[in-house]
């Protein structure tokens, strides 16, 4: 909206939940001081406690430069249920999501409560037209670059049209974040058993090459060829999703302990760390998990992306980079038009518009 | 059945299917061969082309020593069709499973094709009494040891009586095979939405708690406690599970990929690679695929363990000792005990023994 197509600077505005996450409101205040030297056309507006926030913004003065602060007294507790806070008025949280859902912001960015801030934004937000269920998407390295793999944990189950809507926005995503032209998509499936796999994914399958993803659409991957860039898009329902996004965390975390330990084993292998340093934290500069902080809640009228509950400062601005080159290259504009061109093909077959636009929290 | 628990040296008769596998016979007949020297109480009876078996097991004196080839002139090629693999007689995979319903031994092990194999073991082994579902287990390592999780591929959706079974089973697994006394089990559950995971799930803790199982039953666990360690058994569903150790087994060859490429980037890495090599190879012997090569097909009248096809005569002995464990130390008598505490304790309430046992692959 505040933001044409194509320009180079992007321009638009950002709600903060200034108070979410482990360690707000510094490292928000710190994150926004950094993303607003990258993104000088951004405008941050600051949903928190005043009191907290203009002492910072006064040693952050690049923060100060391009935010305002909006005054919100209550915070989302990180224990609290999604129910309760829905109920809660006063939050930043909630706060800034209205700001979205008011037009003062494209997007909004928040490191607190996930439970909360996904329910909060449904219900405030609402799905875009055509989008049954919203999905949690995350960006995960492999070895061809990133991939961005949705549902990772909205929607629990999924039929085979809310994965070819997840498939819709995936390729939606992969152009307008990863800056790919002709992002591949690939639907998760096991392959190893003898009744290959799930019924409503062959059933997504069917469905998507019926529709102008056909050319990009790859077929079933399997959990290996995340690591390995199969494919640039990976659709699965938000269970599956959620267990192959934390278990390769988990896995990539384990090898890294066991390097560490391998490496302080003796002078030797002491001497072979500091020769090999240079090395290693390239290492771990490509799988930092900062770089693959955020979850993007897509299929919502408005960018919404969480960032992790711990991250510092410069992961909570790699969230706020997400957001930005969401909410600047129009992404909500072209998810509806892949919608349209898979509704005007009538992939959907007989359910084609007979669904009405569903919301998966009052479901 | 032959082995009396409790014996020092383990005393079965394992089936073998010595044509299954991209490096079959030279690999299995190798791997029988180093099974045998760890083993010197098991024998082997290898079905497979009787011409390629015996110049083999004339190079190969202990697993000569301690096998009998039963000619099967089929077998079953890694592309068939499950269904086709069914059909087809003779097979040396067919003739080995046909072993184990004869009475003639008490597991079988094959590198062949997996799904001809679960297909084949579930229609003639048939699922052992109060087992609904048969469920595929692999061991994974773990920051704390070795996990054993199931299911990884047998059936894709479960309901929370399938996974009441699994914990069972796994609880079982762990005790026979990982050595421990009292396994934790936790069940996967994705943490971060608001539905707080599936139902079925939810459900399937309820159950949990009311059995025997109830102390060292962890509650739900989520990917990244894989890797940590948390539970000393994981039970999920065949989708999520098969989609986790994949994830898990790709994330770890990306991030050792990542490091070969570090230590190859200079000079000084590389005389770093060369002080650290011995701390480097033992983790690589830390989480050597062979090692945690085979998957175990649980819950049927004998046991039933699939090596990897790719896999080495190293990994093949792998696979071939945890069918020795299983079989040495009673696995399935364990499970029906266990299955009949729960039946008594009543968990499973207004099901309990009104539902048949059925056959997955029959339905």
């Amino acid at each position: 909206m505040l933001n044409p197509a194509g320009s180079v600077v992007p321009i638009c505005t950002l709600a903060v939940d200034a108070m979410g996450g482990d360690h707000a409101p510094e490292a928000i205040v710190r994150g926004v001081d950094i993303a607003a030297e990258r993104h000088p056309g951004v405008k941050f507006l600051l949903f928190g406690q005043e009191a907290a926030l203009v002492p910072l913004l006064r040693r952050h003065k690049r923060a100060a430069a391009h935010s305002e602060i909006r005054d919100a007294r209550e915070v989302v507790g990180n224990d609290m249920k999604a129910a309760a806070a829905v109920r809660l008025r006063g939050t930043s949280m909630r706060a800034a999501i209205d700001a979205v859902a008011g037009g003062h912001a494209s997007g909004v960015v928040s490191a607190g409560n996930t439970g909360a801030l996904l329910a909060l934004a449904k219900i405030v937000l609402k799905a875009l037209p055509g989008i049954d269920r919203p999905a949690l998407a995350a960006i995960m390295p492999s070895a061809r670059g990133d991939t961005v793999m949705l549902d990772v944990g909205a929607n629990a189950s999924c039929d085979s049209r809310n994965l070819v809507e997840f498939a819709v926005m995936g390729d939606v995503f992969a152009r307008t974040v990863l800056g790919l032209t002709t992002p591949r998509v690939g639907l998760m499936n096991v392959g190893a058993e003898e009744l290959k796999g799930d019924e409503r994914v062959r059933e997504a399958a069917d469905i998507l090459r019926g529709t102008y993803l056909a050319p990009n659409f790859h077929g079933f991957v399997e959990g290996t060829d995340i690591a390995s860039g199969t494919t640039d898009v990976i659709v699965t329902d938000g269970f599956s999703g959620n267990v192959a996004l934390k278990t390769a965390e988990g896995a990539v975390k384990l090898v890294l302990q066991m390097l560490r330990s391998v490496f302080t084993a003796s002078i030797a292998t002491r001497m072979g760390y500091v020769l090999a340093r240079p090395g290693l934290e390239r290492l771990r500069e490509m799988i930092d998990p900062r770089r693959y902080n955020g979850a993007m809640m897509l299929g919502l009228n408005g960018v919404v992306v969480k960032s992790h509950g711990g991250t510092d400062a410069q992961g909570f601005a790699y969230a706020l980079d997400l957001a930005i080159d969401m909410a600047a290259n129009s992404f909500n504009d072209r998810i509806r038009d892949g919608l349209a061109r898979i509704v005007d093909s009538g992939a959907l077959g007989a359910r084609e518009g007979g669904k009405a636009p569903r919301m998966a929290a009052g479901s």
